[in-house]
């Protein structure tokens, strides 16, 4: 079946395989104190043009967002999230699992607002009887593809910083916003607006991996205790280093995501030229084109794909995910059949 | 330098880098749901001999402590470990974490014996003001190099039974201990005598990764929500599944582990050849000779290892550990050092 | 000033403080095993008619709602409430402090319905990506002075029992509840209907103090640990037992929240006779009349009361609350100010 | 039976409950917010000299070191404790499900030295795979009855300040141990030397409280978050401000712990004549006298009290306790038969 299920269906990226290889018996020290890692994050901060920032690498996203979470709120705090962010949606729980609350906020597109937090901060004023809002997620690209503009979220970061709240982007497709069409942000942006951010890796590219950058960092002075104690410190951090160093070496990084983000893009504009609508308004490798439900069957028969939500009697949004790996091939197969089969 | 610091210090064994190339472009279901690690599933079934039995892999040791943990207690639960525990000694507080007292029994050979665990008993005796004791973790081999056999694994079990206490063994080093001389114990054994149990990868050849047995299907039939839930969830769950494939096909895992034992043994006897004692009596990976400081000294500037505990104003032990992929020619180096450097 | 914000403003019933005064030199066991205790649970299971059940006794609500939820439930498993209820509006995040989501349902009475749990549960299906919905959360009164009839708890207790939930009443008004007009419960039905409830003290006659009937026994039998554990076990428990024991002789506890609810219905009528319409459709303790601005800051130099909700730019709504020591001079007094000012 | 089993056994002093009906009907906000507590945390700050204190209220022991503990640790620290520590020895892991370990020190006379402390950050050095202890925990008087004298604590807290650790004294039995005889501390001393100490008044003379005390106000600016998260935030806060403004007027406390030790001394002093000897060397209000087995369970007949330790084939000790409340005529009933059984 061809895959446009999910980004995570493959494995590397070759380059990331090779240097394994090529490393493989190098000894090294452990826990993420090998060489390869220390390359990695010294290449990251350049990117990112912060030789202040503290760098840590980790296996996936759900641990890094309960690390960075637990580890920056007091026990009485709380974070405030889009209610289609990943936090909330589909980690189960596990931010509460830390003794923490996601207060949600109902966001058509996925992205918060100032004026959506501030409503948040009138209704959590009831000082002690609530939890105190103290952090900001927020995704980009969102759960539903959408993506910040740099006005958007310097906005964001400048209310943050007048409400002293933290501001935390989750980046598990970083590349895929940064690398979209509309898109008006960099790298080194995004780790000047946010307190702290991620880079993923799994979803583009690596075998698994995601680089957590706090950009101040008096903000987690020990955070590699809580690392080892929360399980995600990995004996053989080189696995970790390594990939981030090739992800970033001439930028394969963003080729990769540009890549999906085009396969994404293609299918959006057959979809578009042939009548149907979206749920949400995608610019990279996540889209929602509203199809007839008859149609949707026809096409499950041949590709693999999640229906997302149901629409209307005759019509469901589904949800078409691209990557690095996706062969354009596969793409325009794609594309003949929305056209051809009704 | 030359390494006996640790048995992580290089990447994987070569097949599982070649399988990983191999195997790399073919789509699969994310979160586990991966051919490959319902291959290896199966596999393990069969050398455990136990077809119930529920499989799952993840990253690492703590990881998997803290989940078994903190998924099989109640609220007012503790678990019992010899105070040499990895659990308690080197996991950073990580079972505390999730809620739970680690309760710590001192015992000179790394082992826990029914005797042991009858004091424990009855010095929480005082319902409700003491948690209650109700799991007994034990690491074989031990964190200091020794194994249970199987006459002492099978009296635990069996007062185990009796106790209502669930028996959960750490298998960080299982290979090692199931290829050491003295040992009698077997896989099948030990599925046999205990409750829940781990197979250790990434200390026996694998990037990362350890099998997760839970011999009795009903003690934890959610335990994927908390794997979810913990952040231990790969969205790649092939690498892993990959990964103890090639360890378990044609017992690959044994001699790799074998190998270790052997480097190990070689040095050991190199060790009391000289007339130096020992501060553990292992017979695995882990050595502890008691050297003169000024031999330690010398040795430093060419090996690494850890200066494990200082025994009087002239001597301290040394903890030498090897891998799959020591080389004996540094093995060698290392004895003929020995005899040579005073 | 006078109070209509609170019913905790004053101390206890003078039943109850004679009783203390005339027991206070008995000497009594510690921790709840004192003979005061023994004899309020024997009466309470009298009045619930279930001899199987188990009951503890602790300070207050948000103790007890915090204590049931994380002992009742699995790490990966979460509690379903409206979002007015207690737990999710006014206890700081105790539950989610615990390790678990409170998904809340929008509800216009307070009260959850068979159907609005139906659409959480689908809402909740990709297992493991979410938190399973395990334990539903109501309360009666509810926190916006509604109540359940016996049928609406009857169809949410059979939709629990065919859901495999579990049914936990927050009766921290139940007094109220159960003497309201429009009532057709009994505390008898409530033991039936549930799987666990509260009847609570602190707001009807106690100066502290809640009763946790767990109507099976099996569900919690190792609760006394979790007590203790989480610091709600009185040393002197007798202080518990007492108040019970007085409340519930010859029905005190029935005859105190009549009189609160007889005190906020009777303003309730004088508001409406006035013209005067309400937020909510209460019949308790509790009533939320929607109020001309300018009436509410001349209402607000004679009387304490909350500020509920803003309505449009010249009414908003206010909660007037009552108790078993409200003065009906000043319930009368009220009125005549709600007649005579504007 | 005769009570020398616990300092709890009764209600309260006469003062207080006169005191709870004369305020009876006083209206006063819930939560904390009523006079009596705000009188009463004057009261307490004259009496320790510091006018910058913050001061709270609760109702038991394991509450205080819970609430206390969870909110002045990050995720990754821990608390060092003396193995007879109360956190450690009888409070159900109450620390631990808060997610700290408790780190124990041996210690033959209950109390903590600096010399203690270095082992431990010693043995708690290899970050990140271990906890760091950031917390002293000592109980004044102890869980055996001993005291701290003045040049103890005070390098204590010089040893805690150089190390930046925090030093945190339990004063359940704070009364006990100012007033012994061989004690030279006083309140204000306790809140000069201490970053954090609480005020025990459930076992001298209160119906249940503690008084909990920040001396550096910074600590933990938003405490009362955290008191309503964990259920320690009484509605009717009133109960336990009344209790202790009388405890402290003209010094009631003290008077009360001074008969309590009065009492103890007289059996001291009677068992020390008769020739026996002592388990601790006690001072206060708890004594541990080594008896033979015999004459204990002739005494067990008509005393209620703890046997605490076998000391050999014929003898053990027992623990006695007295209190506020203990009437002198069955302390000398006590000593009488000490004297004539065998």
């Amino acid at each position: 079946m061809n895959n446009f299920k999910n980004d995570y269906s493959v494995g590397a990226h070759p380059n990331i395989l090779n240097k394994l290889i090529e490393t493989n018996l190098v000894p090294q020290l452990g826990y993420g104190e090998d060489e390869y890692s220390a390359q990695a994050k010294d290449l990251l901060k350049q990117k990112i043009n912060n030789f202040d920032a503290t760098i840590y690498f980790v296996s996936g996203g759900t641990q890094t967002n309960l690390l960075v979470i637990s580890t920056l709120l007091q026990v009485h705090e709380a974070v405030i999230s889009a209610k289609t962010g990943h936090i909330f949606a589909h980690e189960t729980g596990a931010i509460e699992a830390t003794g923490h609350r996601v207060i949600t906020v109902d966001s058509h597109d996925g992205k918060l607002k100032p004026s959506d937090i501030e409503k948040v901060l009138q209704a959590y004023s009831l000082r002690p009887h609530v939890v105190k809002p103290k952090m900001i997620y927020v995704s980009n690209s969102t759960e539903i593809g959408t993506i910040y503009n740099k006005e958007e979220l310097e906005q964001l970061s400048e209310f943050c910083k007048t409400q002293s709240l933290l501001l935390f982007l989750d980046g598990a497709r970083l590349g895929h916003a940064l690398t979209a069409e509309n898109n008006d942000l960099t790298l080194k942006d995004i780790a000047k607006l946010t307190d702290i951010f991620y880079i993923g890796g799994t979803k583009n590219g690596a075998l698994l991996g995601e680089a957590i950058v706090f950009n101040k960092p008096h903000l987690a002075p020990e955070f590699d205790y809580a690392l080892k104690q929360k399980g995600a410190l990995l004996a053989k951090g080189r696995l970790l280093g390594i990939q981030f160093l090739e992800l970033f070496k001439d930028d394969l990084y963003f080729d990769l995501a540009k890549h999906a983000n085009k396969m994404a893009m293609k299918i959006s504009a057959a979809v578009e030229e042939k009548g149907y609508s979206f749920l949400t308004q995608s610019t990279t490798n996540q889209i929602f084109p509203i199809l007839p439900k008859t149609l949707i069957s026809k096409l499950n028969e041949k590709y693999l794909f999640y229906e997302w939500a149901a629409i209307d009697e005759t019509k469901s949004a589904i949800r078409l995910i691209t990557s690095w790996a996706t062969d354009e091939t596969k793409v325009d197969e794609f594309i003949n059949d929305l056209n051809e089969l009704e």
